[in-house]
């Protein structure tokens, strides 16, 4: 039984982001840790999987080569990769490991492993490459006689190309690079590219509503969606591929962020895109940040839809290094398949300049390269400072723009006040804007501070409550990206409308009789 | 009790479309009828609204002056204005006719409204403008103590512009021109022109999923929506104001499309924007119909975002007039509020011109012109025609690319035959595309076809019957923006996928406890 983990191949981390062999080194930690005043010495150790319970339930006999009960596959499906998941992996804290992990090659197996859950009691974790941040692949129930995380990535395959409607039918497993290496030959692209691509699936994009790396726009996997199959416990659900239909509530609307709690996504038709072969990228500085943001609203509301359009707030632009002195960094970019667009970003330009902005004469791309560089480096940084216990996490949410100022304002001042009270020290807050809309901004938040060796968990805790409590005061969304998992409830419980979770929690109901389907996520107890 | 009509304002036609001012003549009747062979010699009378049962339940004293039972307001709240419709008012049938209708003042009156039609079992039907094609204002059932219908059009203001955030918010009633009126002083317009603009409201978009007048980009009202307001049996459903959210199902999504059966939408923050300065238009001709496709397809996909892209196919072209020959004509737009557009223009006609188009040098305003303006006056020729017992009616529908050649020949072969077989003469059927999206267009096909006295509705129901089994067969939507209603039951209840059907019974049941709301519409026996 060893479905899942291959030692032939290059390792994924279990308890930290992405590939083992980028994990920092011990001694690379402790030097990281001298940005962060107040940590401990030396870094926690790289953890061992320690014993584990043995698994409560015995597979099904038909099932049993789909299904891995060994340590290796049980611990790396324990937790999402949050902050406090890799710190609770850290401290070698397995309690909620899954009995079993399956790994289904076709959607028939889906539908067996559902039946067998239902039948047995068993809570069904959907499962895609565990990228999760907000607790969505973690089961924290106590009413199930076992926990089956189910893991989707051994389905992987583009099964169809569509080449007059650029469209393209997707098995739910597919990572993100596996699905653009299947969709080059034919000169398209999915064009979907969050921060976690490398290690995030088609089928947890989906399911959680995932956002791409573009500002404006086709960037939300929801508006890429043209169809999806979905196995529920009470049957198949499969949706016609149209481009638009106004026959009812649109189905793929319900899943689409039900994140799997009404049923498994296994495939979808998915609109792709031809490459882009034109690119412009420029940066734009400005000394009030107020002003930057006054900048991006007229250009997310000029009708020019930027490919990039991330602003870094003051320290958000020191530490990724493209400006200092209190200055903010507006990148902007745009793309094209089919025709030059220098005369865009020239508008573009123009209108940031408009609006106190300073035009960098070279450097727009070296500057995206260095941002994207960065970003992708960005979670191996975290679970090395995490190691040293520095507490290293972000928020994320979205907002109309009569808003972002008081927000911005407000996040800084009482999250700011919120750190220093529990971590003793005032920590660092960064914010960079990610999506742009007509009506509003995506503002992200990264938090640093010194955490305290063996209570980094409870006091980022208490940080990100804080957060939670000033978003839902001001009527910010729970979460723009990062989807609702369990972390998410109390904002979300708060933002949602109460009528609409009656409406869900009776789908719900009718669609998961047996209650197994990731509970705690979305409805029920947390 | 007369809530609602006003004798001293311009008169609606309470059996046909629009203004009775605006019906045409008899003798215009007779002359258009010479377009279809085989029609009788002399238009039915416009009808007198007869006895009407009388009301079988007593509105409530605390309600009464919001309620009338007037046999005129009682008559222009029975049907929508569908082909089948209109010819069943000529024909006197008002058995459908409500008992009661509401003209609720505020949100408090609406819930009152419902609270008082659960406890006593009155069917509430929510009437927009009643503009409805599909049956979606018109109650069938047969299980309720009587009807009302809860018509929004007292609530008909713009309550607020945030023009830091481009938003407004509206309340549900207010019909296509009270709400631009109120938009204008802003310079903003909610850009959102359906067909039946005039005479169709904000509420009835938002809860039939409406299309508008724009051929790409965010023409649709759900795009345009921001937040919700809706009441439920069960409570208020208000979302918050956000620009994007990934926090679990859009709350929203529920809501649009659900056409009365969930809950009454009372006002909505929408997405505005600044009117447009800038405009070009274009036609390009065709010789071949399938080029013309092609062309269209090749526009939807290069990333340009026409504001118009109507395809007139040659029976199309030649009944507006703009070609004839069996040319097709594809009328091309492009607008922005800030900047010119002839290029993007320019470069839209290169790409029709490689697919075989030709290009005219003049004319692309008027021509523009000429067929909005035919367009607007097309339902009030479909009245005179129906007085003459035409049949002449639309479908439409959408579907992927790879399918709109076969679909298209067999809409024409299939529903043709049907046409011959029913009503023992050819007829016509011409088709123009609406809107293009990258992965398919929006098909809308007209029907005309000599029906014969008496017997109009149901020669139509066989031939609309004949026309959903080829949409069904090719898997194209029941609708791409007139809803479902009752009369599209058959092809959506084919086209929903079950699961999907499970959930949104169980969330009706559960918002809905006394299965009140527009009963036979979505959900339940038809």
């Amino acid at each position: 039984m060893t479905a899942g983990v291959d030692p032939t191949t290059r390792q994924r981390s279990w308890w930290g982001w992405g590939w083992s062999d980028q994990a920092l080194p011990d001694d690379e930690c402790v030097a990281l840790a001298a940005l962060v005043p107040g940590l401990p010495d030396r870094p926690l150790p790289t953890p061992a999987i320690g014993e584990l319970a043995p698994p409560r339930v015995r597979p099904p006999a038909s099932l049993a080569d789909r299904i891995s009960t060994t340590p290796p596959d049980r611990a790396a499906h324990t937790y999402g990769k949050a902050y406090r998941d890799v710190l609770r992996a850290l401290h070698g804290d397995l309690t909620a490991a899954p009995d079993l992990v399956a790994f289904p090659r076709s959607e028939s197996d889906v539908v067996d492993l559902l039946d067998w859950a239902g039948r047995h009691g068993v809570a069904v974790v959907p499962y895609g490459a565990g990228s999760s941040v907000v607790g969505g692949v973690e089961y924290r129930g106590d009413g199930h006689a076992a926990v089956l995380s189910l893991d989707l990535s051994a389905m992987d395959r583009v099964l169809e190309v569509d080449t007059v409607s650029r469209a393209a039918r997707i098995q739910a497993g597919a990572l993100g690079p596996m699905l653009e290496d299947q969709l080059r030959p034919y000169g398209y692209t999915l064009r979907h590219f969050p921060q976690s691509f490398e290690f995030s699936t088609l089928g947890g994009w989906l399911a959680t509503r995932s956002g791409g790396h573009y500002a404006t726009l086709y960037t939300h996997i929801d508006d890429l969606t043209e169809s999806l199959r979905v196995v529920t416990p009470v049957g198949v659900s499969e949706s016609w591929r149209l481009p638009g239909s106004g026959a009812g509530p649109s189905p793929d609307r319900l899943f689409l962020g039900s994140e799997g709690t009404l049923g498994v996504i296994t495939e979808a038709w998915m609109r792709v895109q031809q490459r882009p072969r034109h690119k412009a990228s420029t940066t734009v500085t400005f000394t009030d940040v107020t002003d930057a943001m006054d900048a991006v609203r007229a250009v997310s509301q000029a009708g020019l839809y930027p490919a990039n359009c991330r602003l870094l707030d003051p320290g958000e632009a020191a530490f990724s290094g493209l400006a200092g002195g209190g200055q903010s960094v507006l990148l902007l970019g745009v793309e094209s398949a089919d025709r030059p667009v220098d005369g865009r970003l020239a508008e573009l330009v123009d209108l940031a300049r408009d609006h106190g902005g300073t035009a960098r004469a070279h450097g727009g791309d070296q500057a995206a390269d260095a941002w994207r560089s960065s970003f992708l480096r960005m979670p191996y940084l975290r679970d090395g400072l995490a190691r040293m216990s520095a507490i290293v996490e972000t928020f994320e949410t979205a907002c109309t723009w009569d808003r972002v100022h008081e927000l911005y304002r407000a996040v800084y001042a009482e999250v700011g006040a919120a750190i220093n009270e529990i971590t003793g020290s005032p920590g660092v807050i960064t914010c960079r804007i990610t999506h742009v809309y007509p009506d509003g901004p995506a503002p992200y938040f990264t938090v640093i501070a010194a955490g305290r060796r063996g209570r980094e968990v409870a006091m980022w805790d208490e940080i990100k409550a804080a957060a939670m409590e000033v978003l839902g005061r001001h009527r910010a969304t729970v979460t723009h990206h990062h989807a609702v998992g369990r972390d998410h409830r109390p904002g979300y419980d708060r933002q949602r409308p109460e009528p609409f979770a009656v409406a869900l929690r009776a789908a719900k109901a009718a669609l998961d009789p047996y209650g197994v389907l990731n509970p705690g996520v979305l409805v029920g107890p947390s």
